[in-house]
């Protein structure tokens, strides 16, 4: 319910594996950092997706966008700051800032919709309105 | 200066490895496809990206943006279909529907900069406008 | 039966996102490359794995190895030969090239064991055996 | 010139990007961490690898091997150990294991040439015969 929404930090260094020729973290792979950030969030929030998934609960991802500010290296050590902003019905919005020192490379956002494994989209649940700091209806 | 964009169709099947455990390809690979449509466009064009990279043309991404409609699955043909919206400036837009059949599982789009290998940003050259059918200035 | 083992071909192009920073072909992406052939020769062989996996036979990977001699760039058209040696029990070695023209980037094989999806070590299908070459038993 | 070889090791969560639909991280993924568990024990003993290219010494893999035992699934934390067995003339050999907790999930090793960026054979620098606890000669 609060105001401001909660900002979780995750920390990394860039594998040779994301690096491309020009010596850049390759694009794509700014989407798997913020999958990376979003389970660590979860697992510290201990509210982890496999959890979730077993509950019935899914969070595909409908939406994503990232802005590219400056190139992230090999070896660097990022962070990604995630915001939870909340959800929009049973969208829930995320947003990104991928971080070297106090640098912001990268922006972006996802959204997710809560559904069940049959594709039924899902009011979500108290514990992830919990999460993301929002009262329950 | 046609007002219609040129449209290029890349097809592939879905590798194993792009997909996660919901059976679905992961969200971060349909920028990867996009990625192999623009290469699969500039080598029909016969304007192959590292010719380009070795005259000093640097074409990095800096947004990306995608649309999840539906899933894909492992082994499934998909065909991407690339349009050249064009430049503003030195920013050139370029929209993706990521199809299976006659229907559309995503849709997205990048912004790429003209640069030097310096990071100076540049007009586009002639062969770039010329192949996102605008007129030369 | 056959004394000579089948040979497919599966032939791409190398997309920018394999690229490390010396500009060589990553070299985890040589097992997603064995895979992707793997796939396309059973896609031919009208023996698909999802409907293997369907009908309840898995062949999850056991053994991995490659020997790489030159690198491959960013846009080469390569060429996988995967070569079926056969089945020892339970246990399926393939074997591959990965060709640039008529030159070999690099070799390895995989060796896959047939499973249930519980975990059941299983004799190979007649289906498989004849995939390979081999006579039922 | 300790007889017994030096082991690194590396932990770290397995991202959602890594697994395959059956849920287990796919096979090719171990070569990343493999390759990543090298970057930090690199980092630690203070010889990162991008000096190493910037003094002109490269590792280029030229053999990869891995034994896969049993799956990781999303969101384990694994623990990658690393052995620097040595050097053989200008082969160097890395052995590693990949373990949930007291459990060893795949074995494997990889091998690298020391090599000049022009791709002349090096002998392996004081530095590198110092790190895998080798005497210079």
């Amino acid at each position: 319910m609060s105001g401001e929404p909660r900002i979780f930090e995750h920390s990394f260094f860039v594998p040779y594996a994301d690096i491309d020729q020009m010596g850049f973290v390759y694009y794509a792979n700014y989407l798997v950092y913020f999958e990376m950030a979003r389970a660590a969030l979860l697992r510290e929030s201990e509210l982890p997706y496999l959890e979730m998934e077993r509950d019935g609960v899914m969070l595909p991802v409908v939406e994503s966008h990232c802005t590219y500010r400056k190139p992230a290296h090999y070896d660097d050590e990022l962070t990604v700051k995630t915001r939870l902003v909340g959800f929009k019905g049973p969208r829930l919005r995320i947003e990104y800032d991928v971080c070297r020192g106090g640098e912001i490379l990268a922006s972006g956002h996802t959204v997710h919709i809560c559904m069940s494994p049959e594709g039924k989209v899902l009011r979500p649940s108290p514990a992830l309105l919990e999460l993301v700091g929002m009262p329950a209806p």
